[in-house]
């Protein structure tokens, strides 16, 4: 950016996303294992219009979703999420209070984007999983906030690896910039990861122990934006239940990926002092998110076709996986390492470490020659000098590609990797 | 703000509008003359459920409304809007280049955001109207940006007090700093007031002159919010029309006031390097604006429902500012000046310059005792030391208030100012 631009528009780079997203909508014949988009086929259509029909036909309802709601959101939508939340949580007489320090976003990406520039000044540091969702990392970077990466075992981060990490920094005097630990706790995006209970306790414990020397709460941001698409094994409790003072969770979670993408509604439970800070930020961004989004949400919970739909959208995404799965083992060469995700819409391929999957390697070009796109694993990790960028790694996507898509990505894929790791 | 907080959330107070709609939310009997709510009557449900119904109802169409779209937004619904603005103009062959440099935002309140985002650190100077648009005056508060008033005329800012601003901070070397001047330039929130083509012209040649010494652009940011809610006199080209290389102005519009505040659809047609800058940071935000809406957008634009119900609301707007007016001219005392509008939801009212309508002045309390609220226009003007802020005088609004309750509301205010006069 030239001269008269801010520091943040001078950091702000063109994201990962937009261009991955672009290749996608560019190339028609592409097959994309790429994006985060849902599956086009499963897209609530008919509830959709259902909804919009009954809420549109009142004169009242009707009226309120058209006009101007409150900065907050809506207070139907509000309480019927927070009442989920409590009974996915096994907790109980938390719900109201949950449902007044909720905060209605448009996606739960904007709220992730306020948290930040609530709590983060520029050469703040931000702990994230090692790799972690890459548009959160843009978002750290275009602030100037420094990402350090915590390394992930088969149930979360390594406890071990964060306490090292909050001991270094304890050290080096550099506690008093470090503002939260960010987790997508379930199905993670992108390694599919789901953090156990034991680790969120772990992890609160751990954080609270090192606040005395930051000088200010050191907040768990989790984000749930994966949990509802479970379709294997069982739900596990948010870091809510295990936060007894109830005032250090940051737990944001969206109706995008589980309703429908096009209709972008996330949201986030905030203690105070966060709650407020957040909520004066979100005035000044839009006061408020569209009253007709939050409103068919609302209907489309109370209505019980958010949930018949989510049956339906988990099943689906059991099947996909099941067949990218099946194709993975066919065609990917046995060095290849991965795991069958229980949730969420992504396989994490690890490649023997001497082979790069990253931006302009031979295993990324040709697969764009062959027309195929993934997500090189190298843009998931945060730029942390204290350790080197895997660059072996890669994310694919089963949630927007149909299923004979599925099998002939994953098959030139598959000749792909057979070529470079026989090369 | 305690320890732990970012410099943007100790700056970011309580939005004076996030109060003013909770107190109009939360007392049932209060004749609110505040918000700008648009009319509750006039909200066009029927046309929104029958586009959706066509929408929802083509597979094709339905699915892609359901999706994420590009960050940019829709194209279609850029091409549209670009032609309705070239046409409103009197410009010819701009719209297709307008369209590819258009983002699509949720609400024109995001686009206000970005662009001091994008354009502005803390310590920057923004000039403003004085008074303006007293939520982009808590933007860029909030980010430490500091507005500076330029008196206004019946036609828009003063070129002379303009002038002499600039001279003053050329002098002073704090050009560099200055970055844009924010100019809602048809019926004006506050005033109602609509700047003028010379103006427009005038402003742009005037901002030019004092580049070279700013050292960077100095962009006229024209806020279009109310272009569409005329009701009286012409229309006036955009500065878009004056800006002869189409590279110093932001124009920035709405869908929100003219169709739906509760479908939240803005945009704003920026040159480069702004684009760039504008489109970065809104993929760090949402990632693009609800597809669902912008495609509404597009269909009413398209099918004709958005000009039929367009021009129903300006037949109903013209009513209620007649008989605001009525009202006004009944029980105001002849010492109040005002004008009538011609567009807008406001009307910007005077006192005799010895009496307060500030928050917690007699007038404001006594009104809202007796259940009527105003905005007071010292909540307009921004904090800028080089002058005392005005406190005599209030806006009030026609917009979402029942024709009874305008008569009723101003009868109200009219005997607190005959009161308080008489005092």
């Amino acid at each position: 950016m030239p001269a008269g631009f801010s520091r943040l528009a001078r950091r702000t780079e063109d994201p990962a996303i937009s261009w991955l997203m672009h290749s996608a909508l560019a190339r028609p014949k592409l097959i994309s294992l790429a994006a985060g988009f849902t599956d086009n086929d499963s897209l609530p259509l008919e509830h959709t219009r259902a909804l919009l029909n009954q809420l549109l036909r009142s004169r009242k309802a009707g009226r309120s979703a058209l006009q101007y709601g409150s900065t907050q959101g809506d207070p139907a939508l509000r309480r019927l999420t927070a009442r989920r939340i409590e009974r996915m949580d096994g907790r109980s007489g938390e719900a109201s209070t949950d449902a007044e320090r909720m905060i209605i976003t448009h996606g739960s990406q904007q709220m992730l984007y306020m948290l930040t520039e609530a709590l983060c000044d520029a050469g703040d540091i931000v702990l994230v999983e090692d790799p972690s969702y890459f548009v959160y990392l843009a978002i750290l970077q275009s602030h100037g906030v420094q990402a350090r990466g915590i390394a992930m075992e088969p149930d979360g981060v390594s406890i071990d690896a964060l306490r090292a990490r909050l001991e270094l920094l304890r050290r080096s005097g550099d506690l008093p910039r470090v503002k939260l630990l960010y987790v997508v706790s379930y199905f993670q995006n992108p390694t599919g990861i789901t953090t156990s209970l034991e680790k969120k306790k772990a992890i609160l414990a751990l954080l609270r122990k090192y606040e005395r020397a930051a000088g200010h709460p050191i907040y768990l941001l989790e984000d749930a934006a994966y949990r509802k698409l479970r379709f294997a094994g069982k739900d596990i409790p948010s870091a809510l239940s295990v936060d007894r003072r109830r005032d250090r969770v940051l737990y944001v979670g969206t109706y995008s990926k589980p309703f429908a993408t096009g209709a972008r509604v996330g949201f986030g439970i905030l203690p105070e002092p966060v709650f407020t800070a957040v909520c004066r930020i979100k005035g000044n961004h839009d006061f408020g998110t569209s009253h007709l989004l939050q409103q068919l949400m609302a209907r489309a919970l109370s209505s019980g076709r958010y949930d018949r739909h989510l049956a339906e959208l988990r099943k689906r995404y059991a099947h996909k996986a099941s067949i990218m799965r099946e194709a993975i083992r066919k065609h990917f060469p046995l060095e290849v390492q991965w795991e069958m995700p229980r949730g969420g819409l992504y396989f994490w391929a690890r490649l023997p470490s001497r082979v790069s999957a990253a931006p302009g390697s031979r295993v990324f070009e040709t697969a764009l020659a062959n027309d195929v796109l993934y997500v090189p694993g190298e843009l998931c990790y945060a730029d942390d000098p204290t350790r080197p960028k895997p660059v072996h790694e890669m994310r694919i996507s089963f949630g927007s590609a149909s299923e004979r898509n599925i099998r002939e990505g994953i098959r030139r894929l598959g000749q792909v990797l057979h070529q470079e790791l026989t090369h």
